[in-house]
């Protein structure tokens, strides 16, 4: 009888290619199968940058999911990848669902690791996440000493959103995107807009860092975020 | 004339010495000078994550805080180590200064970054986490679609601790150490108890896992953190 494989949540980072860990390079490089999100039409963000790293003959498998269900993700998508990932977990092959940032922070690994681990071994790979990535971007610390800090994602409705900022000493506003002209108006309304910046893609070759007024609100991409400081240091 | 070097804040990661990245790797392994917290006596437990990785004939400075100031650091004690790094960096020489974790997300090196930035080029290496770690060493998600997650440092009194608990959807308390009875009595008065978690060490040879009822209270090491799910799934 074979031995089932494992599938690995492998956290490869931000962005910069070089920002993935030893240990999920090393698992990278040895699995037969690797899995990782994409759109239904062009290229996966999650595979370029891993890209540098794979090796030859490694079997793929894009988890395609449409735009729409960005909020609420394609349950159908996922039953389908999961089904062909445990047919190679079955067989004793190693699966790596790659995952940008950490697979356990706001991750969409959640939608397989739900279905998988019932049946099959499961080790997450913890990796280097955007919010830590912007704040190395900003130059300026996320939290220090005993600031409270909230990590807090756009889609919330405005109200909501204007409850949760109200009282911060720090907070990390996630999945920016579209909701990007709501989440200018809240911070203005609440006098803030001079301690927040925007930064898209942090550490990729197209890195952006803005002050609130210079963001276009209808360009701004899924993978953006606000961070904002109430009290400590300005920013520089 | 020599150009100067450049302090990087080298984020190593949670306490696995295969969690650094290969950008914290590549930079470790190239610079002259390696900086890094110990306590007074004793060994750094920063050093002891890239021991593997160093080369020979690298310069070390241990900058060494003493434990009362884990709260209130050794002003004196980083003023003489940036005076000691600035030597080094004005000479030409790069200087890594090691960091468990990620280097703004409450770490210490901000104690430096303030006292050579103005005069130095500061570049940050983000690293992994102890958040990430202790979810993926949990095996649950931190946070997922919509949730605020709110890191919130356990030094904090009583009655503000219980404030930022009440409404959370999922929480990581950090710095638990000495803190943790009040954060377990903190956590039975708002009934959250079973939805909550230890992590000491994790990463390390040394991680424990328990249930808050499982902790000596006695024996909670500084780097120790509970994780709480308000809502979402149980833990396994």
């Amino acid at each position: 009888m074979t031995a089932t494989g494992t599938l690995y949540g492998l956290g490869v980072g931000p962005g910069d290619p070089d920002l993935i860990t030893l240990k999920a390079l090393k698992i990278l490089r040895a699995v037969p199968v690797v899995a990782y999100p994409a759109p239904v039409e062009g290229d996966s963000l999650a595979r370029s940058i891993v890209a540098p790293h794979m090796t030859e003959g490694q079997i793929e498998i894009a988890i395609r999911i449409p735009i729409v269900a960005q909020r609420f993700p394609a349950q159908e998508v996922y039953d389908q990848a999961a089904v062909e990932i445990a047919g190679h977990l079955a067989a004793g092959c190693d699966v790596a669902a790659i995952c940008e940032g950490d697979p356990f922070f706001y991750g969409s690994f959640m939608y397989l690791f739900e279905r998988v681990v019932t049946d099959f071994p499961v080790e997450v790979v913890p990796g280097v996440s955007s919010l830590m990535a912007c704040s190395a971007a900003l130059g300026a610390p996320l939290a220090a000493r005993n600031d409270v800090l909230n990590v807090i994602p756009a889609p919330l409705d405005e109200a909501e959103l204007k409850a949760q900022l109200e009282h911060i000493d720090a907070a990390a506003i996630i999945k920016v995107g579209r909701h990007f002209a709501k989440v200018r108006r809240v911070l203005a309304d609440l006098g803030m807009t001079a301690r927040a910046r925007y930064v898209e893609h942090a550490t990729m070759t197209s890195q952006r860092i803005l002050t609130l007024d210079e963001v276009d609100e209808a360009s701004a991409p899924y993978f953006s975020m606000v961070l904002v400081h109430q009290r400590g240091e300005a920013w520089r």
